[in-house]
């Protein structure tokens, strides 16, 4: 059954969800009147995801709501930021009331987790196309960069990485899995975790931080630029799931780690802090519930090299830096 | 020419356009850090473009980026808000240079007029889709809204309403327009004026206010339900460009009139305000350059009624509530 945009919004998104007193005035106006709470700033972050590019054309509707704003929510844990609001931006090619029904319940049940209130959007007819501007808060000043890794700082990541790639592989038949392990790889997939929590708790002891979205090359990538200095990552050190190592009888230990090292998807934190803060770092990722680890170090230069406990440096066969590589920037190996 | 998504970036929208002394950081980390002023409250509107939808095929990529920003500002426009910050979500088939550097020439021309700042927004590949957060301020409780229209308030509009509309028809070759006449009306479909000085000053003085997007009727028809009122609206004084009085010869006069009422992307300014106040509105609208016209006058009831002079009803041709045609009402004169 076709519906009208008015009742789209009406019966899937208008009045869902927390309603947070700091909302002056949500859906149903041009705009809506937002009071930021004084002493804080206003963090904006927005993400795009399109259909068969940013999720497999099958991916049901809710996974589709919730990692829509999902990965929203990890761009505001990698500033440190406080969700607050979010607008929506959904491009439809029909109305179909039960995928709205799947969809909504997705985005709202990852909405009402972080106390994060829809203010407004726009729903139009077209390729299935989902914008979310996502707003939060950090104290003035505070907010978490790119810009300030220093030389002689730790390397973190969260979790475990290369999951929601090895979980395309399987789902293009390129890797065999089935049972509770496919579904857990799906659920990485389709359901990746923003790490709201600890990114707030790490602001002012981390001196640059990024979620993991295009792969950890890539994102690391940004950070040293931004900061001008380099890196150097252990490759033994690289947090692999389950999953990851009983893939590797199949794909072999180079896929596995490239996954880890350059697959994008999997929403974790990296960032960066000096070795006086190991342990109040370690306390509160404990604190979280969310594993943390310790990958390398920042050094001076510009290079991003990756090496085996051995000191042999690790060629990935992927390009970490995909996005540059029509810049004339290779991959961080084909640097050295 | 393609090239990636980082060069799009740094090419063609990183630090262009005005660059304001509340944006702390802006493009290049995970999100914006931006500070509201004290005493402010923030507006937030967004608006997607689709090609095929909201604009024709070959539509000029200067005209696409100047308009998707124009419909924000309007909402703003609508909101009496000042404008100030902007994030882009934008999804493009390709990666074609000369189409970016026309895209962005439009959207900053207009960005630039209005000191707005670029902070921040997602690049992605698919079906041309234009998404906007725009931001604005209004002092604390200041907004303007659709729900404040009283009983015995007078009507207006900005501007000449159908114009978009009647621009439509002579793309799709069922209206016979050339040379200069064309070239007019095109240009109110590609370039509409967002009317944001002027609703900022109308601001405290207005009861209600919304831009008109969707139609006349179906715009009026928000601000009617929002209130909880009616209206009357005299046909004769509808605002008709000089291209539109041109067209009824081969339109005739009915559905040009329904192209007034019930066309959308017009773009301009529909509030409410108390008769004392009819000196103060035109004089503002005349210091602003911009048209300005009483149509009628806020009833008691819910019913939206279109009258002639003479007292008989006029019934358009057109559904003026399109969006709500499944939710079992009616157009206007359906309900007489």
């Amino acid at each position: 059954m076709a519906i009208s945009e008015f009742d789209i919004i009406s019966r899937f998104f208008d009045g869902r969800g927390p309603q947070r007193a700091d909302v002056r005035r949500g859906i149903g106006d041009d705009g809506a009147v937002l009071r930021v709470p004084p002493g804080q700033e206003l963090v904006a972050v927005l993400d795009t995801l399109v259909k068969g590019v940013h999720f497999p054309d099958n991916t049901p509707a809710e996974a589709i709501g919730y990692k829509a704003l999902a990965v929203n929510l990890s761009d505001l844990a990698a500033m440190g930021a406080e969700p607050a609001w979010f607008s929506l931006g959904l491009t439809l090619p029909g109305r179909d009331v039960g995928w709205l029904e799947q969809f909504s319940a997705g985005l709202f049940g990852l909405a009402g987790r972080h106390g994060l209130q829809l203010v407004g959007g726009d729903t139009t007819r077209g390729a299935l196309t989902v914008t979310i501007q996502a707003h939060g808060f950090v104290p003035c000043g505070g907010a978490c960069s790119r810009a300030g890794a220093r030389e002689g700082d730790d390397i973190y990541v969260t979790g475990t990485l290369g999951d929601a790639g090895l979980a395309l592989l399987a789902i293009a038949g390129r890797y065999h899995v089935a049972g509770a392990g496919a579904e857990e790889l799906r659920e990485r997939l389709e359901r990746p975790v923003p790490r709201v929590a600890l990114g707030m708790a790490l602001r002012g002891l981390v001196h640059a931080m990024v979620d993991v979205s295009d792969g950890l090359l890539a994102d690391l990538g940004h950070v040293l630029r931004a900061s001008g200095v380099g890196a150097r990552i252990a490759v033994e050190r690289i947090p692999l799931s389950e999953a990851m190592k009983a893939a590797r009888d199949e794909l072999g230990e180079r896929q596995c780690l490239d996954l880890a090292l350059s697959a994008g998807d999997d929403y974790e934190l990296c960032f960066t802090a000096p070795p006086s803060s190991r342990g109040e770092i370690m306390r509160l990722a404990e604190a979280h519930g969310c594993s943390c680890r310790r990958i390398g170090v920042v050094e001076s230069g510009g290079r991003l090299v990756c090496m085996w406990e051995d000191g042999r440096v690790y060629r990935t066969g992927r390009k970490g830096y995909d996005h540059f590589a029509d810049a004339g920037r290779g991959s961080p190996d084909e640097k050295q």
